[in-house]
């Protein structure tokens, strides 16, 4: 396995993930002797904070060229970890002051419209960015919540494109080893079909239920009577609104193809209910409550089980 | 306040509900000096069991007519604690040895359903029955695990006919708020409007994703990426088909009226992110989400969180 360390790291969005994965780097000999961790951000308040809790050495502002040249030159390394509708803006600004031997990589929840923005940005400097997805958060955001053992048991998946040099991949997958994550690969429309179901569609459903319990004349007595099942099953529409209107948008096809599939189920259960056919009604949720079980009993048994880990 | 004890309460079905209902009045001073609690199942065993627990003090066989005479001789109450789709079977059974003194209660999770069959069974004597719904549960269930406190701050529901005498609503209510619980009254439509958004329909979705995702082909692939936010989506789906098979069919009407309305909302978020309408999807996340931490807020300001409560 190849160990990872390097001398220069630029971290674009010093929150949860880009501050966690300074953090866990920092801890477990990642940064070579010398070597350095510069937070980049719109806000140069939120990186003098990142800057004082210790999680980056240097700050460099987006919007001036000369610190963004300085903070660039002789990187080893650059972390996108904005939001990924911000990929493709920060890919352009980057462009110009982009080292041969840079690599890029990033955080985003979507891959196919990261990678297809990176290409328009990047053009024959494609190569330099090998796109990835650390599967992990936590309910706070912001840099002060970020952990060093954020990424401990965790998947980070890695979606390599057929220009990246393999060892330029390997370097990415040991970076992330290093943080205590598992490295899983596969392309980039094949992770959006993964969590398009098992993430976005849940979180689509969640704020849903909500917006049609809002719009009925007797909203304040129903939530005066929701009670666990629906607390558990709302905890997810508690999440940024921002974000996942931009997953929404940037994984729209395969999301639509997926919620088209659930809507397909619904209409087969109201066809059971309506021809008082118990049989398959039953047949689905005894299918699906021992589907979920066995899902649950795997997780207990993997590194790292899943409690303290929020909605991703 | 009236205040509630009885010399005879008989219990059909002494698993977690009816156990729960048992202990708390025993604890709390429901039983007057020299009553008794008769319990009645289908098994004898389990009677057994809540006799040795001291959660009932006799038992008595559903199938032996001497047995249930002697069982519903001078009861000054009988608690209906079993699925809901037995309504009608056990009332039909009870009927013949009814004393006309003795009022009747259910704790069904449906009503529009629980009445008709009790219409039906009862007749004339409708008036004796007052339908109630405790909303309380727990992940384990039978009479190993009902809790004298289990309805502690808890809302139950009655659902009071035109039939029944104020007074004997009054000794309902006083029973159930003898246990702790608070009673709030509202017609059995309204009911089951109030629980099929609140808890049906998300127990519906919550079996419907695990559904869809088993019945792709690469369902082993998403399973194995499932985090958090799944977790929690779907915990509702780790209930008991059978239950959930019958309060599908018994409130099918309520249920599938909220079912559209919540089709109809996935209906319009498809059309946005087909659309690109980032400004819709945000708006009803943001709503969504202040709606929901509205609601947690004022549920951890009531008498009792919502933290050891089950799927109900």
């Amino acid at each position: 396995m190849t160990t990872f360390s390097f001398e220069k790291l630029v971290i674009f969005g010093v929150g949860l993930i880009g501050g966690s994965l300074a953090r866990a780097l920092r801890e477990r000999g990642g940064v070579a002797r010398g070597g350095s961790i510069v937070g980049v951000g719109r806000s140069s308040a939120s990186g003098e904070r990142a800057r004082q809790l210790g999680v980056v050495d240097e700050i460099a502002a987006l919007e001036d060229d000369a610190s963004l040249a300085r903070a660039l030159a002789g990187a080893d390394l650059v972390l996108l970890a904005a939001p990924v509708a911000q990929t493709g803006p920060l890919l352009r600004r980057i462009a110009p002051f982009l080292d041969a031997a840079t690599l890029i990589t990033d955080a985003g929840s979507t891959k196919s419209d990261v990678i297809a923005a990176a290409r328009e940005a990047l053009g024959a400097r494609i190569g330099q960015f090998v796109p990835g997805h650390p599967i992990a958060g936590r309910e706070s955001s912001g840099v002060e919540a970020a952990l060093a053992d954020l990424y401990v048991g965790r998947n980070v998946v890695l979606c390599a494109l057929p220009e990246n040099r393999p060892d330029d991949v390997h370097r990415i997958e040991a970076m992330w080893r290093a943080t205590g994550a598992h490295v899983r690969t596969m392309d980039g429309a094949q992770h959006d079909r993964v969590f398009a179901a098992v993430s976005h569609l849940p979180h689509l459903l969640s704020f849903a239920l909500v917006e049609q319990i809002l719009g009925e004349a007797d909203s304040a007595l129903k939530f005066s009577f929701a009670a666990g099942g629906f607390r558990d099953f709302t905890r997810i529409a508690a999440s940024s609104p921002e974000m996942w209107r931009d997953v929404c948008l940037a994984n729209r096809e395969a999301l639509v193809d997926e919620l088209d599939a659930y809507m397909a189920v619904l209409a087969r259960l109201r066809a059971a209910m309506l021809a008082g056919d118990g049989a398959t009604l039953e047949a689905v949720f005894a299918r699906s409550r021992e589907a979920r079980t066995g899902w649950l009993e795997r997780g207990a048994r993997a590194a790292r089980p899943l409690d303290d880990l929020a909605s991703t």
